[in-house]
Parts: C-alpha cells; structure tokens; sequence
C-alpha cells in the first residue's frame, strides 16, 4: 500500500501535512456513546452499502477494528490514518481506507462518519475538495442529520455546522529554538484557531511539530474556514522561514553544531526513546531544509519520524516488545535508515 | 621528531604514560628562584659542557625558553615534554630533548636540573632506569648538591632526599563512571601516594586521565618508590579492568549508548571546547579497550588528547586563534582525525 507520507509535498520544508474530516450522522440514530452493539452495526451496514452504491468499494479497504491486532490498530493510529478515538470502542468501529493513503472513511468512532483526508505538504485545498466529494457520494445514499439552522448535527456540540475540522502539520524548530514559537501561538489562538502536539487534543509538540487547526465549526463555510487556516499557515511558514535565515547567519556555529550533533547521535546511539528521536530527527530535518546537511533525505526523515513510534517499530520488526526492547531496536531502526 | 605519545604501550588499555624526574642542583650555586641572570647563564653553560662531555649531545637538540615562540613553548608542556614551570620565568630556563622524545633535561626551573623520561605505557623501571643513567653520565662533569644525612638538596624541601617523583598517567573511565575513583584515590593517598589531574598540580582530571605519583622523596631509595608506585598502579590496572568487564555485562546496552554517542558527537560536532573533547575521547578510547568500538585505532585517540589542547592546536593550524576559533578548529580536527 501507498503510504501518504512516501511523497514530499508543496512548502515541505515547513508543512509536513494537511488534513481535513468532516463529521456527520445518520438520521434517526442515536450517536455512538448511546447506542446498542446491533444499532452500531447497522450503521457499519449502511455505510457499506453506500460505498457500493457509489461504485467506490474497489478503492478501499475495509477494516473492522476487532479484526486487527492491538499492534496494527495503533500502528494506523501513528500514520496518522485514524483517530485514537476509533479503536477505543473497538467492538463497534471499522473504517475504509484509500488505496491511496489519502483518505478514510472512520466508522462509528465520536460521530457515525468521520470521512478524513490526509496529503503530504500545503494542501488544505485539495484535501477539503476530495473531502467533499467523498461526502457528496456518500450522501446520494445516506440521509445525514442536518439542522436548517445549526447545520450537520454532532456528537460533540463543538463540531456542529459544518462538522470540519481542517489541520496543518507543521515543523517550526527555527521558531522553537528562538522562543518565538509561543508568541505565535498565542496569536493564532486569539484568532480562534487551535494549536495541538503531533497526535492531536492533549498530546505534546513532539519533534516541534505541532497541529494548527480551526477551532470553530459554525458561523463560518467550509471555504472561509479553509481560507482562514490556509493564511495563517502561511504566515507561519514565512515567518519560521525567515528565522532560519536568521539563525543561519547570526548563529551559523552554534546552529551547525547542534544539527550535525543531533544527527551525530541518531548515527551512533544504541538506546534511544521516542520523545528523544523526534527532537533529534527535527534538528536532521532544520539541517537538511537550510542546506546543512546534505547526505540525508527529508522523505526518509519524515518517514522515521513515524516508523519509530511504539506500534510502527513493533510492526517493523514483527514481534512485541518491552520498553527496553523497543529503545534498542529503534536506536538500530535509525542507524539502519540512515 | 618522534613523538613519545605516538607508540602503544604495555598494559596501554589503562596506563598511558610513565614518568620518572629527578631534580638535582649544582654546588656552591643559589637555587633558580635566587641566583642573578648571569648565574643562571653559568648553569645553562655547565650542563650544556656536561652533556658535550658525555659525548651525548648528539643525542639532544637544545632549546632556550627565550628562543621558542609563546605557542611552541606551550606546545612542549601540552606534550608533556617540559614542566609548565620551566616556560614561567623563560630568560633563565633551558632544556634538553632527547631526539627519540623520552627524555628531556630541564635546566633552571625550580632546581638547576631536573631530569625527566617518559613513556608509553607502564615503564616506571625503564624510565628509572634511563634516568638514573643520564643523571650518572652528567654527575661525572657535575657537582651535585648532595648531602650525607638528607640526599640530594633541593630548591623545595619536598623534593630533598631522592629528588625523585615517579608518575603514571592512567586511564580510569570505568572507575569514575561506577563511582569507585574516590574510594581508590583516598585509599592511594593513605598510602603516601598523590593523585593528580593531567598536567599535574592543581589540574582537574580531564578525560578521567590522573597522574598518580609518589608524595615523598626521603627516607626509601629510589627502586623502593618506583616498586610501590608500580604494585599500586598494578592494582588499579586489575580494577578498572574488573569494572569494565562488569559494565560490559551488567550493564552492556547504557555503556554502550554512551561510548558510541561520544564517538558520533566527535564525528559530526562543530563546536568543542578541549574539556569536552577530552570527556569524549576518554569514553572512546574506552569503547576501543573494551572491544566495543573497532573501526578508531587507540592510538589516535591518544594523539588527538594531546593534539586538541590550545597550544597544539594551533601549532597544528600554523597559526594564532581566539576562543571560539579554537573551539570551531578543534571539532574539524577531530573529525579529520576520525
């Protein structure tokens, strides 16, 4: 399969990925948290035979989330192909994925559907079009609960409207580095948008990558919202940009030192955590997008980034592992990648 | 010029070097800190005849302190080929350097002479006895101030007696790491032996590298002090090896992380001050004596200990360097030599 994460996107040397989901819920049943084992089944059932009918079925898998394997389950969690809230109730969810890697279809996980689009680079544009136009296929069989007046109808009252979440991955090191980064992020949350760590509400900014996404759902179309994200982001972009020019000549030693040394240590440790192959991986990536660093490849870096994750690594290397276990076989992981 | 520190030693995996010195002053002539410009010419000329009168001089080039550049004068005491004392008060002193690098003859640095020989390795008895044998070849043109109850007389009463400190240069990375340095060094001076940092008194122990020398020079004769010294370093020898097997196995994958991030911070850092590359080199060398890291020649590692000190660096350079230049040289050196 295609991994989304193979490619190199637009404005990649700051943006390491766009995503849009939309939320909506079939009419006349109750929301996931209230309903029965058969009720969440039926839903599975019709979202099925929606696919069909819109002749879309041979462009996905389908995946019940009890016919996989803890491992896998949170394997798909750290490529970020589905929420960590869809395998908490595994007993009721399934999604479809894209052959592509672009899209899932999430099946009973907060809200009945949550259809996630999912590209490589700046591409919130092209992730809400194919969003969109998933939704519109599904719609031509399902009957989504709408409101003339409030608009899809959720779960959770915050994404009532238009139900759209969009979100940029963004990799700000230049801006973390400087101190400039919480700066930033408290003007971006005084225009109501959200900034969250790498996998989403409640996690930490990993490898200083860090989610910017819109914080309100009604009030505004789906297009503004996008267009407001989008502008933001770029303004970021610009701005993380301008620092490392900044550091690259104001601080041209001190910047060289800590990126080669970082990837000094990814080259050569022999134990190494999550937490602390992200913060290094993030120098190599700072390193590689100022031209520092040249023997090593952006994609594969991005690619570590992942791979090296609990589950991925385990998947990797085909067998569970202990804490300990997976510190040595991730240091091993990054030597072998690199 | 052969330099002493590029040969392998014997028990070389802990022992880097020996040293034995002798100070010896002339009759009838004030000690050094006393006499007038022309006295200390007059020692200068005497031993210059003594050593023309043994038909060694062949064997030595000669160099007044006054003679060598700043830089070049550093350089000898980094290579430990002279005291740091000798280049203080640099219009009186002189020095003898045998051409094979494992003597040298000091003239006017605290006593008249001071004779020293160093090699790789443990080699206290031959660096006696190659001492003993330059200082009998000079005794037959000189008068040493020699006294029937005390010994030889000296500018310090500590060095009266003998006038003789043997020294080992050793390696104690295991020690330090597991804690056990302390306990050893307190059991080491009860015994009348001092423990020092690399380059002597008042020193810090850069790259877990301390001189372990004999604190009294009266009342033993010489081959007694070279013996205890020696049984005392064969001991710590036994233990530092005992506590790197233990690491080996015990705790086999934390050593391991950190001798091999050393070796990739030396191989990919821009910036180093000479305390952290010493730090860093001593885990290396570690690594290489216990069979971890292969592919770096200890022997090199050696070298570039002393190759990285201030004064080396630059005369390796061939040029004068502010802090932050040396730092910048250093971490290319390094990763030249590795």
């Amino acid at each position: 399969m295609t991994k989304w994460y193979d490619e190199s996107g637009i404005n990649g040397d700051v943006v390491i990925s766009s995503r849009v989901r939309i939320a909506r819920n079939l009419e006349n049943i109750k929301f996931p948290q209230a309903m029965t084992l058969e009720e969440s089944e039926l839903v599975n059932n019709k979202v099925i035979r929606a696919i069909e009918r819109a002749d879309e079925h041979a462009n996905y898998d389908y995946f019940k989330i009890k016919g996989l394997s803890p491992l896998d389950r949170h394997v798909f969690v750290e490529e970020h192909l589905i929420s960590p809230n869809l395998i908490k109730d595994f007993n009721r969810s399934s999604f479809f994925l894209k052959k592509d890697g672009k899209a899932t279809i999430m099946v009973n996980e907060e809200d009945h559907l949550r259809i996630q689009t999912l590209m490589m680079g700046l591409k919130l544009d092209e992730c809400w079009s194919l969003c969109s136009q998933i939704d519109d296929s599904l719609e031509e069989t399902l009957d989504f609960a709408f409101d003339e007046k409030f608009g899809y109808l959720t779960s959770c009252p915050t994404n009532t409207g238009t139900g759209l979440r969009a979100s940029a991955m963004i990799h700000l090191p230049s801006l973390v580095y400087t101190g400039y980064a919480n700066n930033i992020f408290r003007a971006v949350s005084q225009i109501g948008l959200t900034v969250r760590g790498l996998y989403g509400e409640g996690t930490s900014a990993l490898g200083n990558i860090f989610q910017i996404s819109n914080q309100t759902t009604l009030g505004e179309t789906e297009e503004e919202i996008i267009q407001k994200l989008k502008n933001v982001v770029i303004q970021i972009i610009d701005k993380e940009r301008e620092m490392r020019n900044n550091l690259a000549v104001s601080r041209k030693y001190e910047v060289e030192d800590k990126l080669y040394r970082s990837l000094g240590i990814l080259k050569y440790g022999r134990i190494m955590s999550s937490e602390e192959a992200m913060n290094l991986l993030s120098d190599v990536k700072m390193g590689i997008e100022m031209g520092i660093i040249k023997d090593v490849d952006a994609k594969d870096i991005t690619n570590l980034m992942i791979l090296i994750q609990p589950a991925s690594l385990q998947k990797y290397f085909d067998r569970e592992m202990d804490l300990q276990e997976r510190q040595i076989k991730r240091a091993e992981l990054v030597r072998e990648k690199l």
